[in-house]
């Protein structure tokens, strides 16, 4: 039998990654474009196709390429669809995996985003083993992926393992893109933590900080990661707001499914310690005493953009000829 | 082979109702004694030994029954123990099957009550078919059962499915129970609803009410129910707002698991649309649009104590001999 390759493809609210995966999960290529540039997904497409057939030449043409798998936001695991996803430039119902399908000649397979970054961390990563975990992106937005009894969950329609959109803070902070108030994403996201810092900044105008430095329209999560590394008071209590944000938020996904681990991934885990501990002190203080002390909260073994794109990738492996 | 028995006890906050039961789900024999009675988990044990005697005579004796499955706060399924079940006379973990086998001389499973009713559902109620429902018990407390892909959400340690106790007001009403702040069985049980008529009955100390016609300290949900049904303006607020934070809540569950259908059971469910309206009108609100007008919100078909009788029943087929 000759050898065959997947691709998997990750389809963040910013970018786009994608990698040509061998069958023990080697990426042999990988590369990105811009999931905004396009405001018709035809035209994504055709950028994406341009952009991965290089590497598909390298490894033997379109004729060893099994199939296509596909992490993204609303995506559809039942209809290979992304459904109004708030974060992407496209609205409405997108038939993606039919138009990759069409465009490259190989099967395709879609699901969210979060849960192909949790079947890649459970093929290759820290849930390797684990039947009962959470995965939780803390990214651009904040997605998720629940794994029970050994087996994604998907719900009735394939669109279970939205707890970035669940209410956390009851009349809190507006959702840009939903216009749903106080949801988990407009806190823990990256988006959230500069929220948070301008937030913070406008409420103490008196009270001196590092992010004063920067133009208020441009601080962003990298700065005030830096300000708090720096020793920045107002930074660092950022940090501490949004991981009891975080930390309530996961205590009541526990009680839902009792994970043996919840994993952090994505860009905002870089911020160590800083977020980890807060968020750690916040769950375990609003668990049940039954549940406290029990589940371990870590970080992703995985380089970001690998489990993404490995997970989209396991999808083909089950596709059907 | 000889006609075999299984008996079904759920164990609620107030009372224990059990029952015996044939392979097609007929109670033949059903019987309640307290839970609040005993301090000693021994003399309770006791005393339901005694009130299913009788009926194990009536069915042939013990040789007949082919075990106990038994429903109840924080159950465990796989350890057979209740843990520090909040709304129970027995504190610590109690290893229920393992004494209740030794008293009777018959296998015991034990779970969560909830999770019991849900089972009992699914096999013969509401939920018959569904591989994706949510089971919300609205008693004393608020309990719950999840079933995903077709099976109960048991979790890493069996302990899935509190969601009764995920906060949804942060910084809420304390549970007297936990000494938790603003969780989901603080407001939509029955002792919340009481609650909540005695704090508007408090704020608004010059608005007439029915309510007013009962001592403080006596009103109750059925008290409530009453006033709501002869039209007073503040009980039907109170289901209003009942109602507005059990949708948030059923929100946020429908966005982590995508149910079918949530099905609500209980004694608060004997108000019917007085809770159901509000509730739906909140969840849908709450929800993300692609999960809006999808799921079903239903109460349940079976007689109150029947399902989670059936439910326990149910455990017993499944165990070794």
């Amino acid at each position: 039998m000759k050898q065959e390759y997947a691709i998997g493809i990750d389809i963040g609210g910013t970018n786009t990654v994608f990698g040509v995966v061998d069958h023990r999960g080697d990426i042999l290529y990988r590369g990105a474009i811009s999931s905004r540039k396009h405001e018709k997904v035809e035209n994504y497409i055709n950028e994406l196709h341009a952009a991965l057939t290089p590497a598909i030449e390298q490894v033997g043409g379109i004729n060893v390429i099994r199939g296509i798998g596909i992490g993204a936001p609303n995506g559809n695991y039942y209809s290979g669809t992304i459904e109004y996803a708030p974060n992407l430039t496209w609205k409405g119902v997108i038939p993606l995996a039919q138009m990759v399908t069409d465009k490259f000649g190989v099967p395709a397979a879609l699901t969210n985003d979060a849960n192909a970054a949790a079947v890649g961390e459970m093929m290759y990563g820290a849930a390797k083993g684990m039947k009962d975990f959470i995965m939780i992106t803390l990214g651009t937005g904040v997605g998720s992926g629940i794994v029970a009894n050994g087996h994604l969950i998907y719900g009735h329609d394939g669109f279970a393992g939205e707890l970035g959109h669940t209410t956390i803070i009851p009349n809190g902070r507006i959702h840009a893109g939903t216009g749903m108030l106080g949801s988990l994403e407009t806190y823990a996201s990256a988006t959230g933590v500069a929220n948070t810092a301008k937030e913070f900044l406008d409420a103490r105008p008196k009270e001196d900080s590092l992010l004063r430095n920067h133009p208020r329209e441009e601080i962003d999560s990298r700065i005030v990661y830096d300000c708090a590394i720096q020793g920045d008071a107002i930074a660092k209590e950022v940090y501490q707001y949004t991981g009891m944000i975080l930390g309530l938020a996961l205590a009541n996904f526990v009680m839902f499914s009792s994970p043996e681990a919840i994993i952090l991934f994505g860009g905002m885990t870089k911020a160590g310690d800083l977020i980890l501990k807060p968020t750690k002190e916040s769950m375990e203080k609003n668990l049940l005493p039954i549940f406290r002390n029990k589940v371990k909260l870590i970080f992703s073994e995985l380089k970001e953009a690998d489990a993404a794109i490995l997970g989209a990738s396991a999808l083909v492996w089950e596709l059907k000829n």
